[in-house]
């Protein structure tokens, strides 16, 4: 059996959106499962020094083109979030907590919010606003706010933080196949390449 | 006729050599031209407080590895310079001095000397290096050397990084097509897609 595909994101990354829509398909076409982490790319960036691509000079009024370019590019809609970047506790929270015991519905939940995000301009940092977007996979609202509250959903979503972290991973979409390092959903070319043909 | 690609690239830039590299092909399968245009990134850095990517934490690590494999990728030998990064001002300046009576040669010269830089580890930030490398093509040694040390050539880069500064080129490899900007050689994609049906 095939390695599975480590696939970190977080949730205020719109590259992290587009990738979201796509791995699950690309990995399946090459025998491949997914194992989906969302993380909090702001506890990476305070050790790197790093800061959102969007406020950078220059590579910020670019990146509000490329995305939603890229978005286009990879047949999905896009519209930038009145509020960006937010905090992904509530949305990465609710997927853990989804994942420990349905792990299919946790990825439909985890698109459906970015979706909400990204699309609908629905601000998903509100634990409200994750608990109604989750309603509409069938979870129940009251269920959603519990979890985000539980400190061992917290402890959850911490844990897989300070994983990433110790692993090295520094953005989003973040992949790791066969040992190998991919960061960037522009790097889908040589993820596909690998996947069909191995190391190259 | 199609407008002509403009495709800016700083000679410290590995992706900038993998562009170089493949932009004639590409933009010749699709009836267009481009014109090129070294700049010296660190003059953009000091003004946007922008670091080189191998030089920032994590990041730095991850490049040692996209990048020679970005380069196998698209059928390029790498070998990672001994110095890194380097000033570009006289491979730079040595194409805008031949650029300015042959175009076609000049070309051949910057890929000639992105090679002695990313593939043979030959220092070119030295005028003698450089003025080496361009021997190969049928210049002459003393004309070269001369060249890098002429006021009307310097002004002639200064003159094509101020213009690119006030463009907003941040990065390399930078394209504008049709007023359009890619910035990667990771956006090849994009383009080739531009350049195949038009706008997204």
């Amino acid at each position: 059996m095939a390695n599975p595909i480590d696939f970190y994101f977080d949730y205020s990354s719109p590259y992290g959106y587009i990738a979201a829509m796509k791995i699950d398909a690309l990995a399946a076409k090459h025998g491949r499962s997914v194992n989906w982490k969302p993380i909090l790319l702001g506890a990476v960036f305070k050790m790197t020094g790093a800061k959102p691509l969007t406020s950078l000079p220059l590579k910020g009024n670019y990146a509000l083109i490329d995305i939603p370019r890229s978005a286009r590019f990879h047949g999905l809609a896009y519209k930038h979030p009145s509020k960006f970047p937010i905090a992904g506790q509530a949305p990465s929270r609710a997927f853990y907590w989804v994942n420990a015991r349905d792990p299919v519905l946790a990825r439909q939940l985890a698109r459906t919010l970015y979706q909400a995000f990204f699309v609908d301009d629905r601000d998903i940092s509100s634990p409200e606003v994750t608990a109604d977007v989750a309603t509409t996979l069938g979870l129940k609202r009251d269920d959603v706010l519990a979890a985000l509250n539980d400190p061992a959903v917290k402890e959850m979503l911490k844990n897989e933080v300070d994983a990433a972290i110790a692993r090295g991973v520094f953005g989003s979409p973040y992949f790791v196949i066969d040992g190998e390092v991919f960061w960037g959903v522009d790097r889908f070319e040589q993820i596909e390449r690998w996947l069909a043909s191995g190391p190259f």
